[in-house]
Order: C-alpha cells, then structure tokens, then sequence
C-alpha cells in the first residue's frame, strides 16, 4: 500500500464537538422535555443580508443567459470585489492596500491552513494558546513539529498563552521565531489586542525577520477605540504581516464561504541562498495551481456588503449579536462567574473553578445551557469555557435567566 | 526574513495561456481588423442549466430567511448531494459506492492539488505526459521532485508517455510506483482509457500497491462503448483508487465550482510500521481541518442536475460541445492533419509537423485561429496542438473553414 502522511497521525481526534453533541444528546435521552439552548456553536445565526440575496440572485440569472455566463474566473477573485474590498477596508481608513494585493478565498479556513505551505517546512511556529485549532493542526499536518507530549502541548511549537495573568494579551516570545500566528479580536476569548500590543508584535517582527499571520475574521465586532481593525494601522506592518479577512462572521457567509488574504507586495521572504522572494508571487502560485477562484455568484454576493444598504444590514446583525454579548455579560457580573471578551467579539470567556468539562456537565445538567470548555482551544483554555453570542436573542436571555438563578 | 518553501523556485513560470495572450494581443495590434477566433480555452460558454439558476436562486432566498438559513454546512458535503451522487453516478450504473465516500469540493483542481498532501513525501510519482499541469506542479511544490533538468522533465518522477505510438495510452511503469495519476478522458488530447487498458492499471497498482488518483473530470463526454466512465467499473478498483470528478464540464461549473473526491472505504495506505490507515479517514481530517465546505447554494445547484429536466438541460450542452468537436474533425480530414481525440472528449489533439508554438503562429497569423501549443502540457506534447470544442457553433465552423481554406 501507498506509504500515508504520517504527520497525520501525530493528531489527536478532533473530538471537541463531537463530545460535546454525545454529551448533549445522552442528556436529552435521559430528560426528554428537557429544553436545552446551546451558546456553543461558534457559528451565525442570523439571514444574510438582503443586498446579498438580490446580489445571488441576479448573479443567478446572468449565469443562466449565454450573453453574461461565466466561466473561470481570476484565481485571485474578480477585480470588482478587490477594488470594493481596498477602498472600503484600507484606503477609506487611511491604509495602503491596493486591490492587488488581496487574494480573494472560500474562506478564512482554508487560508489560514494553507498558508503555511509557503514557507520552509523547518520554519519556527508560535501561535496563541489558546486559539483557533487549525493554525496549530496544519502546522502539525505539515510535520513542522514533534509529538504531543503528555501535557497537551505538541513539541517544537512555541505557544503564546493567553490567561488572566497577562489579560489575555500573550508576552513575546524567549526566542526567535519565523511564523507568528496572531488571532485579533481572539477566538476563543473574546479578548482582541491594544494598538500598544499590536505594535510590540510588529516591532518583534522586524526585528526577528519574523512573518506575522494576522487573523482578523472578528474584525467588524471591535468596539473599542485603541484597538486595530487592521494590522496594518501599525506603522511598518506592511512589511511583516499577511491578513485574514471573512465574510463569514462579518456578513453571515459561513455556509456561503468567501474571505480574502492581504499579501503586500513589499512583503519578502529568503531562500536558503538569502535571494528575497515575493511571498504574494508565492501564495499567486500556490492559488493558481490548487484553487480555482471562488464562485461567481458568492463574489457578488460579497461585493454587495459594501454598498450603503449593504453596510447598514450588516451593522444590524452585528448589532444584533453584540446586544446578545452584553446581555450575557451583564447576565454573568450577577453570578460569581468572572467572564472576559464580549466587547470586541462575540465570545464571552467565562473563568470556571473548575476543569472546563466539568463546568460543562454541570451548566447542562443545573441549567440545561451548552457552551465549549476552553480545554478543547488549547491547554490554557483549561478552567475556562466559551460563550458565545450568535444566538437567538429570547433564548440568549433565558440561558442567562437559567445560569444566574439554577447554577449555584 | 522568514524562509520560504524552495520547492516552489523548482517550477517555471506558468506562462501557457500568458504567452498565448501575449501572442495574440500583439497580432491583433498589428492587424486591426483581424477577427480572431479562439478555439484555444478549455472552458465552457454555454449557460448554466435552467434547472441550476432556478436551484440557486431558491437556495439564495431560503439564507435570506431566518427559518432557512444555513450557517456552516458539513466540510464533506450535505447529504442532499452526497447521495444522489452516489445513487446516479454509481448505484444506478451497478458500481457500489456509497455516499460517505463520496466528499464534495469546490473543485477537481482543488482535490486533484490537496490530495498528494495526505501521503508520504517520499512518495514515487507517476504522471501522463502530456496532461493537465496540477498533478506535476503540486508534487513539485511538496518536494517530492528534483530539478526540473534542460529536457524539460522534472527529476524523480515517472512520466507516462501518451503519443501515437502507443496510441496515446500509456505503457505500465517499468518500476514500482506508490502513486500514479490518470486522467481519462484526458486533458489535452482528449483520448481515453479503454476498458482492457484501465484494468491494466488497476491490476498494476493491485500488484504493487499503488494508489491510482483518477481524474475523471471529462466523464460525461465519453461516448465510445469500450472506455469506462467510472474506475470502480474495472473488478478491485476500489481497494486501490481515489476517483475525482466535477460539475465544471458536465454542467458548466467552471465559474460555480463544486466536484467530489470518491475515496472507498476500503482503501488503505500504510505508515512505516506496517499499519494500515484508511485513506478515507486521512482525506476527512485533511478537509475538515483546512476547508469548510461548499457553499449550500453551489450544492443546491450540483444537485439540481441530477433531476430528469436537469439531465436533460446537461445532455443539450454536452452534444452541442459534441457536435462542435465532430466539426473540428471532420473538418480537419480535409486538411493534411492528422487528429486525435474528440469523440470521447471535448479536445481535439491536432499532430503538427513544426514545433508547437511555430503552429500556434501559423494558425494565427494564417486563419485568425487560437489554439493551445501541446508543448504547454508536457514533453511530449511537442509538436501536438490542442482545440477546444468549448466554443460558439458558428464561430468553430467559421475556424474550421479558415484552418481548411487558408492554412497552407
């Protein structure tokens, strides 16, 4: 037989929601007119926006006459979504991005997990703990590290904790490193990174010949004033930082997939014989030979969140899951539960007394309320547990209504 | 500056379609007035099915509502399509293949790119030459190549010549290979694998075990009795091959993007300790951890193909296809050129006397006509040239009559 990847295997089970569906399910078999809401799912709830539906739909039909079908499109996404995304996301805001440099994806996902191919397999990897599986996943996947050891950690990976401690705002790393994986406003924690944060990173960067991998698919729920939207509100990112941006939680694209990455052309990585290559020339080659461009119909879609109407329904939706974030916040300081995030994000990062799974078991068992223990994002997600705040806003309050009153 | 992956330095520049561009732009400078006709792009131009723009734009105003919405849908595909792919496509053809096996992708590009990622590096590649690019270029991007050497081979990969020597179907490989790519019908010379010569594989690969990554993209085209449409038509198929296959020239989803990964359950690849691991579970881990899935409104639409009036509106395009290839063939027997291919596939695969790209200016600066040199495909495209029965029908009889009456 063919020999396998045997990085693969060096993976535990993805197995966060997966238990917890079989714990929910288990519970709802033994108390069947148990009313159970979840605030788990990291996952939106509300339609797309109308701009979005008319944008389909006519797309639909020009694909359905002769005269405006559409074949291939540009690998790098069609030059009226780059150009709406430049102007409105960068120059509006007093960033030089050019509608080149944006790769136009069906995600953030599969950027986010493809980019590291890019670079050398023995490049240096830190990244939150904790954060987002896939930046760690994909880098085990690519063997860039050893083993995972017995305390949840993978070996040869640098990891940025995030706790109470230091506000959730990890300290540089001891030593140098090549990728750093930043995720701004932060899934799971809800916490995003000061201007003064931001810039100490970028300045490492520079100074270590660092790449920084910016995730910013949180983006559009900051509220806080010295908080960046973008990495490049820092004076030389330009020159050391790639970012991700989607639709997804921005526009309620999750099951309609499209998200772009932010390549400036300045930005430069080495070969072994210190030659300097374009890493946007890179990530061109690499999307022009393992992907075809992101449906037609969903580039429309995605342009038409940047029209007046379009900005308007989205802010409504945003607005709509942030009131659920300050309910569950406000719903949490009448517990003894101390909780963080929920200002910049719609993730509320409760701290438990407790392991994470066994907060779970109790939330459901004491108040029929699913959310995810912190322990599945990463070992210092441990006696933490995610709340989130894409719900549906009568059941977000009752959730609430039940933690204050039936957890204790 | 972090180090970049060097494989990627390995690869020329992807300059087929930017040099035919080039090529063309400069001739139309030069002569105005010339109407250049271009039998050269393997892409559709024929709308999408009625039966898909209706599916989509129902899709598009169900996520416009907040009972219907889909948020993330399942990274496999939803099952709505999985298993009408499965019944039409293999079940109702006798061919057991049950819808978990099948993972639904926004591409063949796509999955013929990511799946090497699931085995060993040190994997032995084989490859048809000539032959759609992705397969060698993504190999060379994971380092499983040496150099590319001054005869325009790469170093340690098996390349299976497809000439008119052997009729273009290639002889077995004289050592033992781990995995071997097919792509029949093929793209560019638009021949394909009879049913004698596929099982020659599937035994070689049974025998040694190989993996066989079919690439069965051009499938609907296939009208000869004795060419499988399907390679778990061939007994033990499914112990030893993955199928791909795509919406993008069946149904015109070139510009939509939706094809399927058919991985069977039973196949196996091995770790360096003997054990066997499924491929299936491999492939699953690789796209849960870095895709998301298909937008619901594309796989509405893939589905919709598979009703009676779907199949009815996909058979209309394909023989209009048909009918331009039947008219590039029998209009080039009027020539002293001798063609390939066009029966079972959309290609004609034309042998020239002169190097490709000599052709290719011959063509358009003699006929006004655009093609693809064969040269771009591979060695031993050399001195082969590829059209496309992708075009308008008046326009392709019009090539045709200018290649008859003015070419020499």
């Amino acid at each position: 037989m063919a020999k396998i990847n045997e990085n693969y295997l060096k993976l535990p089970g993805s197995y966060l929601f997966s238990e917890i569906a079989k714990r929910v399910a288990a519970y709802k078999e033994e108390n069947p007119e148990a009313e159970v809401i979840s605030l788990g799912i990291g996952d939106v709830t509300r339609p797309l926006p109308k701009v979005c539906v008319e944008a389909m739909t006519q797309a639909a039909d020009e694909m359905g006459n002769v005269k405006t079908f559409r074949g291939y499109g540009p690998e790098q996404g069609y030059d009226f979504l780059r150009e709406v995304i430049a102007e409105h996301n960068y120059k509006a805001k007093g960033i030089d991005i050019k509608a080149e440099e944006i790769f136009v994806s069906d995600g953030s996902k599969s950027d986010c997990g493809n980019i590291q191919e890019i670079f050398s397999k023995d490049s240096k990897v830190a990244l939150p703990d904790p954060v987002y599986p896939v930046y760690l996943d994909t880098n085990v996947m690519a063997g860039r590290t050893g083993a995972l050891m017995g305390d949840g950690y993978f070996e040869g990976v640098e990891y940025l904790s995030a706790t109470e401690k230091n506000n959730f705002s990890p300290d540089l790393p001891s030593e140098k490193m090549d990728l750093i994986y930043l995720c701004s406003p932060n899934n799971p924690t809800g916490t995003a990174l000061s201007r003064a944060a931001l810039t100490k990173w970028v300045e490492y960067a520079r100074e270590n010949d660092a790449v920084i991998l910016f995730d910013a698919a949180y983006a559009a729920y900051i509220t806080s004033d010295d908080v960046p939207r973008s990495v490049y509100e820092i004076p030389g990112a330009k020159d050391v930082a790639i970012e991700f941006r989607s639709f997804s939680k921005t526009a309620g694209f999750t099951g309609t997939r499209c998200g772009y990455a932010v390549i400036p052309k300045n930005l430069m990585g080495t070969a072994s014989d210190g030659t300097k290559v374009s890493l946007a020339k890179l990530w061109n080659r690499r999307q022009t030979t393992k992907f075809n461009g992101t449906a037609y119909i969903v580039q429309r879609a995605a342009a038409a969140v940047y029209t007046e109407e379009g900005q308007k329904q989205v802010k409504e939706n945003i607005d709509y899951y942030m009131e659920n974030a300050r309910i569950i916040r406000e719903g949490l300081k009448k517990t003894g539960l101390k909780a963080y995030g929920g200002v910049d994000a719609p993730y509320i990062w409760v701290k438990t007394a407790e392991p994470s799974w066994e907060f779970f078991d109790k939330l459901l068992t004491k108040a029929q309320v699913v959310g995810t223990p912190g322990a599945g994002f990463g070992p210092c997600g441990e006696n933490y547990f995610r709340l989130t705040a894409f719900g549906d806003r009568q059941k977000t309050i009752e959730a609430i209504r039940r933690i204050v009153y039936k957890l204790h």
